[in-house]
Order: C-alpha cells, then structure tokens, then sequence
C-alpha cells in the first residue's frame, strides 16, 4: 500500500445517494484510475466519508474544476493530497524520551518519510537525543524562575507558530495544553496516553492500573482536544500483566505499546488515513 | 453492519480505469444507493475486487440488464444476493464436538442466520448433540465393516448431494477428502485446522507445537481445496501458551481459538464478505 | 496441568524468611510430593501468596496437624483441597443466554467439571435452555406485581441459600446486588462485566464504547463486592473495532470475548489458581 | 521485578522429591532470603527447572558449600548470577539496522542494563549507526573479492572470539553459521526469525506468508543452534494483516513485532528467565 506517486483525496459529506458515482465519474473524466478507495457510511449520523488513491496521468485543472462543483453540490469537506509533498513535524516531549527516540529512529531509518524540524521540550533531557538526530532542539521553560505556566505555555505556543509545522507529536509531553493551543492545532497535534482510554484518564495510569489489578494495560493515540484525555481516537495497544508485575513493570511492558501505537498513528495520519466526524475517528488502514 | 434488508453484489475482474464508476452508475441509475462498498485492487495480479451493499428501491430487471452489459464490457466474475435468502447449512464433525455444539449455539441463539440441515458424522458421537439440537443426524461410516475408505467416502458425498447444502462446514471432521468431493465443493466447503497454517498442517499439531516449544498456538479457518489444509485462509486466530502447557493445555486453550475462528469465517462467508482469487481471500469485514 | 488427583494447598500469609522452606519441609516429611508449586510475593504489601499441587502417599492426619503449626507461626490464611470433589455451580442470567449457553455447553463436553445445580434468573428467557440441558430452572422475579426490587433481591438471596452452591456465576445477570449478597457470596460469586474495566463500568458499555470511538473493546471477569463493578479482576480480554462497527457489532464482538472471558475465569476459580488479597487477584495460571 | 541487588540462582535436574525444601533449606541457613523463585516440572522429560531471587545477608561461601552437596545429590545444572555484574553484548546485523537501531536506543535509554561492546556486520550498512551510539564497529566480508563465505565465517568467528561476549545478538544477520559458531555459542546466541515458526522457516518468509495469504505474520526469537531456525523458541509474537497489504506492507508490521519480540527475548535472558531443556525453553517471566 505504498502511495508514492499516489494522489490522496479524501472527503466527508451528508450522505446521500450518488456520491460515489459522481466522484468516480470525475477521476475517470479527467484520466486518473482508483488505485485504492475506501469509504464509510456512519447510519447513526447520516454522514458519508471516503479516501481515494489516485494514479494515472490526471488534467488536475479539470480535476480542481470538478471537485468544485461536487463540494458545491453534496457540501463536501475534502483535502486533496498531491505526490510529492512532505510533512514537516515537531515532536515535543518531557523528560521520558523513549517515544521521541522511537519516532526518530523511524525517521532515521525511513520508515516514516517526514522532515522532523525540532524537537520542543520543557526538560533539557531531550538536547543530547535531538544533538544525536541532529535535529534541532528548542527549549520551552517557565523562563527565569523555571516555574510560570503561563511563561512556559506562552513559550510552546510561539515556537509552534514559529516553526509552523505540518503535524505536531506529543510524544509524552507531560503539560496540559490550554484551549487556545489545542484549538490553533485542532486535527494537527497527536498525543500518546499511557492507558486504554477512557480508563485511566489523567495522571499517573500506571500507578492506578496497578492498584486497581487490571489485567491488561494499554496506550491510546489521539488527537487533542480542549478536554484532556478526550479527543477522537486513532488507534489503541494492549498488552497483558500479570500479579507479578509492579508499577516498574507496567511502566516497561506499557512503553512498547506506547512506541508502536504512536508511530502507527503518525504513519496513519501521514498518509491521509484518518478522517474526523462526531469526536470519532474513520481509519482507512 | 447488519445486512437485513439489503442486496450484495460482489464482483471480480482485470483491473482497469472505470469500473468504480460504472458499476456506482447502474447502481444510481436503477434507483439503488449504495449503504456500503468496500474494493480492492490486487497490484501484484492485477485483480480488481468489490463488494456492495445495495438498498433503496431498486428496479432490479434493470440492474440484471445493466450489470450483464458490465460483466460483458469487463469480464467480471460476479455474485448478487437479493435480501431474504437465508443459507442451508450442513456441519460435518467426527468425535470432537465442541466446534458444532458452538455453531449450533449461534445458531439457536439467532448470532448465525442459518438453516442447519443436518449434522453430518463418520461417528455416533454426534448423534446426542443434534438430537438436543432438533437437527437431523446422518452417520456416515465405512459400511457394515466399519473401515472401508471408499465406502466411507462414497456416503460422505452421497449425504452431502442429497441435502444439497448452500454450506459444508467442516467441524472438526477429521477426514481427509477426496478431490471428488473438494472440487464440488469447491468456495463453498469451510475446514478449521487447529494450527496456525502453514505451521502444522496435518495430522497432530498440539502434539507437534507441544515438541517444538512455541510460545503461540492458533487455528485456522480456510475453504477446503484438493491439497490439504493448503486452500485460501479465511481467519486466523492464535493465543499464547508457555512452558507449563502440557499437550491437554494446547488442546484446552486452542479449543477456543478454533471455535471462535471457526464461527468467525462462517459468518464471514455467510454474509459474502469473502472474495477468492489466486488461492487467497480478500476478506471486506 | 490436569490436577486430577492433586490435593491443591493456596496459603498467603505476610512475607518473612522461611516460609517455602517450612512448608515444603512438611510436604516432604508426610510423604507429598509437589507435583508443581507457584508463588508470589508481593513487596507493596508485603504478603506472600503461595499454590501448590501435592502429590504422593501423603499421611494427611499427619499434614493437617504440621499444617495447624504453620498457620500459627506464620498467620496463615489457607485452603486445602483434597482430589475427588466436585463444586457445585449456581449460573445466574437475564434476558441475554449467551454466556450461560457457553458454560452449560463447556460442562456437558467435559470442559469444566461441574454440577451445574441450577439456573436462575429473573426472566423466563432462560427456561428452554435450562430444558435443553436437563438443568432445574429457578425464576427469582419482583412477585405478583413482577416489579418490586426488594422482592426479587429476596427472591434471589433466598434460592441461593437454598441451593448453597461452590460457586455462583454472573452470566449476564443484569440486576445490581445489595451489600447483603455480594457479602455473603464474597469470593464466591463471579461476574462477568462486557467492557475493559474500569473503562465503561455500569449500564451500557457498547453504547458508550461506540459513542467515545475507542479501537478496542474488552470483557472484564470480577469477583462481585458491594461497590458495582469493582470487585478484584480474575480475567480481561479485548478485541479489535474499527469506525464500521455500530453497536450491534460491538455487541456481537464483544459476546465472544465475554464468553471466554468468564469461562477461563470460572475455570481458573475451580483449579483454585485465584488468590485475592488487597482487592486484586494473584492468578496462579 | 527488578532484578537489582538480588542474586539469581537457576538450576535444573532430574525431578525427585525433596529438591525444593532441600534449596530453601540452605538458603535460609546462609542467612538468605527468597525474594522471589518460580519452578516447573515438566513431566514428560521428569525434569525439575527452578529460578530463585534472593536477597538478605547472605553468607556465600557457606552457600557455595552447601550447593556443592545439593548439586551432588540431585544432579543438578545450575547458575548463579551475584548482583552487580553487567553483561558484555555483541549485537550482528546486515543491511537491515531496525532491530540494532532499537536495541541500541533501549540500552541508551536504560531499558536494558547491558555493555553493547561492538556491532559486528556483513556490511558496512551498520556503520554509522555504530558511530551515532559511540559504539565499536567491525567489519566481517569475504575478504577482499567480498565473496568468499568461508573468509567472511573466519573473520565472524575471530571476532566473537576476540571480543568474548556474554552473549550474541543476531539482529537481522542474514548469514547461515556454520556449527563451528553455533556450538561454540550454544545458549548465548540469540537471533530473530521474521515470521512465526515454524511456518516460513529460511528465506523471504514475508513474501512466502503474502503468497500463502496468512491473515497472521510474527516473528520468532530463539537460540541459534546447528539446524537453521530450529533451535529453542524464547519468543513469539503475531500481528494481524489482510488482503490490503502487499508484501511491502508486511515488512513494515513486521518490523514492530520482530523488534519487540527481540527486545523481550534479550531482556528475559539477560534478566536469567529462560532455562534450556530438549530443545524447549522454560520461560520464568
């Protein structure tokens, strides 16, 4: 399922009869071939969601042309992802850094095609892993006194604006975000939870997963939302624990599933994968 | 996702531009919508696949016009099922009863939306359990002497052309068949080998996973074709086992891989979500 | 791991030295052997928990009297349970048969060796089931008026006392017990919840999985306490869902895991692999 | 469970009664204590395997002296591993640097407590990874035409030899090692297989798993041993894929489950967890 080369359209709507029709139409009119489609219809809310792969030698102004008029016609929300382009990614993160370094190594190994262009932290623990990457780091602190939330939130937002990034990655960014930044970043910033939402929601899962004896513990990618721990989720790991597992080993066995469940979320985000209604999540994987 | 109500199509043929839009076409043009649609687009082989969930109120003469002018322009392969069929169903089994005494559960419990129409068996083991069941037994041994293969054989297709089934579900019967039998029943005759194939194919797999010491055991649910346990995969399932699993362990806990697995494709099948081609499925669940 | 003639000891007691030393002293003197032994101890609250199958000519006036010492010296709480008994079970359930379908059904092949004495329930669902099992069938429902809590929660207590079984088991019986029950049965009645605890505790679960768009949903077994849904966790398991499963399918997903969740449960229960202490299992599986 | 300032003792022998009192006798009478310990009889092969955490003041001669007797009179193989000692690791790869990638982040990380002493490679692929983690880098061709195996198996096992590491890695290694090697390192040689044997044992498992249509993929770790893929499995793990994923896709999957099943396999020897019998291995997690 590789989409190099690959246009990505995908689009939601009320649903209704003859969209499917009507879009396909237009790809075979202006000379692209469906090389993949997915699509879903949600009964429960009466809305129509579809991701189309397209290929082929397509007359994109006639395209652009067409899809206008359909967005007009059924009240289409869409995006159409040309070959070619790259994301351009932040991954911020606390003092735990093994999410970060996963993320990394993928990059580095190219197994997700992004350009990380920094690494943003409120810990110096980062800088030596961003100096290895040769990324760079950028520090977001209370200022002098170290201890200003207002300072310190004021600080990741303006780096985010200044960087202006593509997607942004909370890969164990251990602040909660205010309003006004998860609106600015809405459908853009993922966040990692160490627990299978919505158990365990807040602070210190581990500790409570471990206390209340659950028998399995798990990690819960999302995009963030103004309420904490509550945005539309894209993908959730498990794995089981035993008695004979204390907070230190829930806190091992969870990192595994904290790592791949959020590389396996940015790399579904990134091709276009995801679609977003009702606080819920369509993943065309 | 319940089908109630609704007509399926599923279709296969050479990949090429247009038949997305053609088929959306008659679909819209006959005055049916499209509740669902799932496709595929095999690269390697060049296949093209789908199925379509169909409601509305359609004007089916037209649609069987129309699709047969399709199935010319495009060399497809297709399957319609109009709403309101409900499928016969022959479970065959030998002295292992757990995976019928499953089926026929969902079944009486409404979760199979079937017609069983005999239980099948070259045991007596059986006889008990479709009597609880209401359901017609046939015996099918090896004759007076008890042992003849090809008498064994002989009754085995004989039942099974008598009761004409839409189904053969494979329960256990722990037979090899003869390719007679597996080419009449060819994409419509389901086995469930307790191993997770290719691994253990054949006779015995507990015993020999028990010998290797894997950590992981499974089942596997697949059309019966002349090879054996070699036709396309339709489910798999697996679970893990350690050191202290004894062989009666492996048994125990792959029990409830098979059943479920078992269950799993049957319904798979039922509900035409199962597309074969180059001896693998494509399965739109 | 059959424990067929295997006396079974469980002891926890608080952690000090010698304790494995003293009590595998006593085995050996009386003649046992330990066929298998397993232990934990957990270093939060410092109890050591300890399982153990004895085989061999064991002199048990001999064992019962070194054992009383042991209790002593080491406060021991303990059970011991010599091969040839059988519990009696109780299955309790509501309008939904499923999971006490799959018990009974597990019971007839010989998967959990039981006497099932009876099934109760506050619906007559249950009745043909209970027929088809030959099972004595106990309607526990509001009285005359058909509506009165307290009546059907003295109903209940009342059919329980008087059957006074090994075990009771929750099999989708969907009333909330007064303090007075789940006291008395404290560790002696199993429930079987259809959601990943604490995720989704009381009514509803499905419905409020699909609402929140989680990816996984889960079965949680408990012994049942005062505080609903919060008694310690025996057994969880998950499955897979994905944006196209409405809350029928997760209720048709979830059936499965419920069913071998409560069963695995039930049957760890029996083999007295469970210990409670601190309202979280220790499961010797 | 950390396993930090404890001492772990393994031993194995030929099931008797007695051996269990007879260990925890001598370790409280040197003053020690059992922090924690799990055994397993295996009773096909009547082989006895345990593994011990101990704490307390113990006095270790005395121990030595008294384990002397123990291993006398049951025949025993054993280890004893005293805290603080710190194992020295080789990890070997080819052109595929994932599983060394991630390996070196979890040691860089803390997550495995280990000396990576060098990376040894086929290729030179290897060697910036090697740089980015300050880690020595060798270099083990042909020679100087690069294409002769029995060159390049000299210089392999001339630097195993040379750097004598407690244990080996085959981090995607993609050679075939002749039993000179395998035996030399019996039980300290660990490689990781990409798929879930002993299905797709030898070359280009993924491809074969996609022809074959497997609804599964894993990957296996186990100790390396004369006949290819067949030594004694440590690890397994599995991830589900389907007709959408063409071969390409189950590399990527499987990349997850081969790096961590890697991981655990590591960590569980290196943490004394896994016991060696017929060809099996007994897994005390």
């Amino acid at each position: 399922m590789t989409t190099d080369g690959l246009a990505i359209l995908t689009l939601q709507c009320p649903d209704q009869s003859g969209i499917v029709a009507a879009v396909s139409n237009l790809i075979a009119d202006v000379g692209g071939n469906i090389a993949n489609a997915d699509q879903h219809t949600d009964r429960e809310s009466a809305v129509f969601l579809q991701r189309i792969e397209i290929d082929g030698a397509v007359d994109w102004p006639a395209f652009d042309a067409g899809l206008a008029q359909l967005v007009e016609q059924f009240s289409m929300q869409w995006s159409l992802h040309r070959p070619g382009t790259r994301d351009r990614v932040v991954i911020a993160c606390s003092a735990e850094l093994y999410c970060a370094a996963d993320l990394l190594t993928r990059v580095s190994l190219g197994e997700l095609d992004v350009d990380v262009v920094a690494i943003v932290s409120d810990k110096a623990a980062a800088a030596d892993l961003a100096a290895q990457y040769a990324i760079p780091f950028r520090l977001v602190d209370g200022g002098l006194s170290g201890d200003s939330r207002a300072i310190q939130e004021a600080a990741f937002a303006e780096v985010l604006d200044d960087l202006a990034p593509d997607l942004v990655v909370l890969a164990r960014y251990m602040r909660i975000l205010p309003a006004s930044i998860t609106e600015q970043w809405n459908g853009r910033m993922i966040n990692i939870h160490h627990s299978f939402l919505p158990a365990f929601a807040g602070a210190k899962p581990y500790h409570r997963a471990h206390h209340r004896g659950v028998k399995l513990i798990g990690a819960t990618a999302h995009y963030v939302t103004a309420e904490l721990d509550a945005g539309p989720i894209i993908a959730q790991g498990v794995t089981p624990v035993s008695h004979r597992d204390e907070v230190e080993d829930l806190v091992r066995k969870g990192r595994d599933v904290e790592r791949t469940t959020l590389a396996n979320a940015v790399r579904l985000h990134l091709e276009h994968r995801v679609l977003v209604w009702d606080n819920r999540t369509c993943v065309f994987a």
